[in-house]
């Protein structure tokens, strides 16, 4: 493992961030209260936290699954990229948090709105990221071009945007739909990096 | 540490797996309430609670050691792996929670059918990750050789719905026995893998 | 990082019981409770709980450092370890729980007795490990060098069984002046295999 | 990945602290209470709370950027790099603790000058970790020639004793801008080691 000089490598980064995003996906699971009685029945009470549980890990592993890729095709790091890297994960951090207050206030307006705005910062935090690894990896790199136009990143800004001023402005269920559609866009692993080394 | 230009390499999954399946076995810990009163008849009330924590401890145990193995053998992942593993690593971050509901109901018929469906989606689920990894590993791959018929993946899903249908037509305890019975013939790791490269 | 064909690797194993001790020894700050009221004099009052986490963090400490050590000499794991490393695991899973246990009850006998039950297994599957690792790598291995006649080991299992003794037959204090002798006794990291390649 | 025969390797510490801060970082969310109510006020509430949050963040994310440039230049760890490491550990997992009772107690005396005090042991503990890092790798190695005179370093330990004698006798909200101002200097990761290979 051989490395260049003065050049820091990324496996530390990884590795910071695969210990934080697994810790923030199974600290949702602590979140979930077990139902009062033994019946099926009992268990229904939940299942909107379950529901709400699920549609954040995918969120959490939407972000992990693109980072793998990101950081897969790049191969040098800075103190910018650490510390891009680290705000992307103080937001996701928070997502927890926001999904929590939703289901508790049973997807009122506010509560929603801010859940898509905990979703917007990451967005905008792993954007950022994804400059700072340009600015030191060159932007005749391979991420460089594969991210080139940076469509889908672009959409999901824009769908949280939308999403969140649906749920202010007219009602907290079109905000819901907006949010759940940058997730079915993105779940689909990011194949433009995946086939070009 | 050489990679293949475009093929993603094994070692972040496996790292991030690593870490959620860590928090996930520790998670059940702070289950644990400290008995009231300094005497050990105090800590019998809590026995129960104890081995279970053990039980499912093994369980996840059995999961992260299957997973070693698997991965072992395996040099390539993709989109669909990661996706597949996170969806693993999803149904085990249940476990906890039916773990919990299970031990406070006092094995009631509901609970241990729901613990053994969460102890069969798991089942499921590793299936179809190996069934990923096959899939870009190729067909003549140590994997795909090592699993071969894979009779005891085949008969844990049995298993495991025998036990879910025992518990709600007939009585928890023959659902528990069932259970109990996976745990068994998983308990030695896979040694079809452990002895072919 | 070629491998030898058929023969597992430490790395997974050894990031894997990483993870596990980070959280075990990090629950224990999710116990301390923050003290009522805003003088010094509140922080006095919850003392000796810091002195408790304090405590079990350097025991926790100890086995994560001679782990590191015992690792560093071998090359080899097969199922075996991998199991007897689970078992060491599942035992300090447990500390958090009877530390807690111990620090409510205030220094009570049983729950003394337990603590040091709590500190004993741990010992005894660390030693069943080292026999699991000599027994895959030779006993002309490093380790089967390094680790000799054991002296600390069994003089360590001989103090736990005496400070459970004295705390049952005697007093609890006699008993919790065994352990902390043992971690004196392992404080300083195992020297014998440091030296030796 | 050739090991030098008896020099121990830096990973397993590095992932080590990965996983043990990346835990304390994201333990802190677990301390947010969700909001009661679903209006935007009701999360202006707990505002302060959030900013703490943040504030604690960015001091245990300056910690891990440091220990991750200056493990990047030195090649050997021994036994007292390892038991000096565990002890910055120890003083940075008492840090969300810290937070939670300077909020609480809305940022009084007392808890303020401890929360000051939770900060100066891990920079104490940084120092001696750095210490004897140069004691193994030699006084000529980079770290050494890095580190220099180490204004940063005593500069920080300097503003929190100031920080801590400010806010027990004169003001909290002193001693608080001092906290904040050693952040500041911090905030950019050590360049001279990015620089130095």
């Amino acid at each position: 493992m051989s490395e260049t000089p003065g050049v820091m490598t990324k496996g530390r980064l990884e590795a910071f961030t695969d210990g934080v995003v697994a810790i923030i996906i199974t600290i949702m699971v602590l979140e979930l209260k077990t139902p009062v009685g033994d019946h099926l029945s009992d268990l229904q009470a939940i299942w909107k936290t379950l529901a709400l549980y699920a549609m954040s890990f995918v969120y959490v592993g939407i972000y992990w699954n693109n980072h793998h890729h990101m950081m897969h095709v790049v191969h040098r790091v800075d103190g910018a990229v650490l510390w891009a890297n680290m705000h992307l994960l103080f937001w996701l951090s928070l997502v927890p948090f926001t999904t929590r207050w939703m289901g508790e206030e049973n997807f009122a307006e506010w509560p929603v709105a801010i859940y898509g705005f905990s979703l917007l910062m990451p967005a905008i935090a792993y954007t950022l990221l994804s400059w700072a690894l340009i600015r030191v990896n060159g932007s005749d790199s391979p991420l460089a071009r594969a991210t080139g136009a940076d469509t889908k990143g672009k959409l999901s800004l824009l769908l949280y945007v939308i999403g969140i001023c649906a749920t202010i402005f007219w009602r907290p269920l079109a905000g819901v739909a907006c949010y759940v559609a940058v997730a079915c866009i993105w779940f689909i692993p990011d194949t433009r990096i995946e086939k070009k080394p």
